[in-house]
């Protein structure tokens, strides 16, 4: 569906120079976002990318200006009941227990074996950092791509009993091509790790691993056995978060962004540091409004917690989606 | 010169389809490296490039997979007689001295104001942090742009006479060219500052600021005022040199790529990373023979010092580029 979509803007750009092979009624029918009801958020997106990337426009933005970036957890995919990257270091923990007899009785570690959530909510952020870093450092960055791979082909949501990738919005995968057909280039931003989104971002958003930023550890280059290495150590690098997002971007793109995409308060930073600049300028909230469908949350919700931005959203004029009025569909297929 | 070039070269691709517009003795006649000699590394260089895209061919690689990786002091611009942003800093001290009067008697910066060149050898990598946090920190992202922005475009070079960019060479510059026509991505991966080379990068290379890889010192993001900022703080991030430019390289663009270039040991562990892989690889070194029309250095030299790397070239299969031998042309223009 994506990739069709996809090749429709392509074609649709394209149709001056094809005009003899495409039936032009098709191109002017295609609707880019058939997933948005025809409600503000939609007519805002549209009305914005027509204005940047129209030669002559008092608006118009030069391709390689029109820089859009998502973040990840909320705002492309399901955050709820936890982080999907949480999921994994909590699997993660299970499957490598054999080799860590320890664990049975260390915290965190014996809270994940025994599934008791109070405990590991006990154990706070040092317990969390302790968690990430004992699944996901101590291996080549080639090793983690793997086990990541895997995981994300096998894991399953509790709720919808499908895979996280098959749990990402549909308008957002619609936008995405969208703007990528108007001569944006996408990148994610995300609170995540950017190791653990590179090996499935460019198959299922079609992101490239180049135009991933997120929170990252150290790590280390060296030979062994005459073969380079890159291996993974346990130490924080990086915290893509909050006010690190707008750090990371200069870090990574180099250019300020004229369009940011997110859904809490981790992403108030690059949302102003987007659109508080001159020129046309995008800002867009996801509000998680829909609790049959996806879920709802916002002010009081610890993953995804959205309330400084929520605030903010109103007083800079940043376009805020009601998912559950502005969202025709959530997730892809039927 | 250049956009002409990538010009042809992108019409060479899609031959194919604008058959009928393009007269085909054109395409089969024209030469995307006419500033190298027909010696083995030219030869080299087209076998890689047309093994790696030519579909059904046992070494394609798909497209999105063609990365390459370029450093950038003696490999692509200049680095005698001293790195260019050196040069920079030095003329920043100079700038800024009537703002700083106790520089007049404290080193390393007396040594700079009073030219005297042993005073700041004698200050050593100490010495050279201090220059370089006085003069890249304590501004916004934005202000250290235009300060580059502005030097670059005045600065000119004390042997040749003329701006920095106009002394990069064409022979590399073809090679981008013909390495994007043929569905690479062309990333710098450099020991220079991330930001030193982002405002400029584009125009002379064809490299946008997103596929730069540097070193960087610390920025913190906050707003005042109203207005977001990211402000340069003098505390160095991070050095994308030696072991640390497969890190850059992994943290920036999160593929291994299949070619690398550089000049010098401290390209040693880019290349060992690029090629030491399975499937098609290629490395190169350019190695500065040209007393004449440009420099001759490599074992004993200060700046661009090639000693392990050479060592490693012979050994890996590495091409060398012998720059009197192998290039008719240094710079560009006449």
């Amino acid at each position: 569906m994506f990739e069709r979509l996809k090749s429709l803007w392509v074609i649709g750009t394209t149709v001056g120079a094809l005009a003899f092979l495409v039936p032009s009624f098709a191109i002017a029918q295609s609707d880019p976002l058939p997933s948005w009801n025809d409600t503000a958020p939609k007519a805002a997106i549209v009305e914005f990318v027509e204005k940047v990337s129209k030669e002559g426009s008092p608006d118009f933005v030069p391709e390689p200006e029109r820089i859009a970036v998502f973040d990840n957890d909320g705002t492309l995919w399901v955050e709820h009941p936890m982080y999907v990257q949480l999921a994994f270091a909590l699997d993660r923990v299970k499957a490598e227990a054999p080799g860590h007899p320890e664990w049975a009785t260390t915290q965190p570690f014996q809270a994940v074996l025994e599934g008791d959530m109070k405990a590991l909510a006990a154990a706070g952020e040092k317990g969390l950092v302790e968690l990430i870093m004992a699944t996901h450092a101590g291996m080549t960055v080639t090793q983690f791509q793997t086990i990541v791979t895997d995981w994300i082909a096998n894991a399953r949501d509790p709720r919808f009993k499908k895979p996280y990738t098959e749990l990402v919005y549909q308008p957002m995968l619609e936008l995405l091509a969208y703007l990528r057909a108007n001569g944006f280039k996408t990148f994610i931003v995300s609170g995540g790790g950017i190791e653990f989104m590179r090996p499935w971002t460019e198959k299922v958003y079609g992101v490239p691993p180049e135009q991933v930023v997120g929170s990252s550890i150290k790590t280390q280059f060296a030979m062994k056995d005459g073969a380079p290495t890159l291996f993974r150590l346990p130490e924080v690098n990086f915290i893509d978060d909050k006010a690190g997002k707008p750090v990371g971007i200069q870090e990574h793109i180099g250019r300020r962004p004229i369009a940011a995409f997110g859904n809490s308060d981790g992403d108030l930073q690059m949302l102003q540091w987007t659109t508080l600049a001159e020129g046309p300028r995008f800002g867009l909230i996801v509000h998680h409004t829909d609790a049959e469908r996806e879920y709802a949350y916002d002010r009081k919700s610890e993953f995804g917690h959205l309330d400084l931005a929520l605030d903010a959203a109103a007083i800079n004029k940043w376009t805020i989606v009601d998912m559950k009025n502005d969202w025709k569909q959530i997730f892809p297929g039927n």
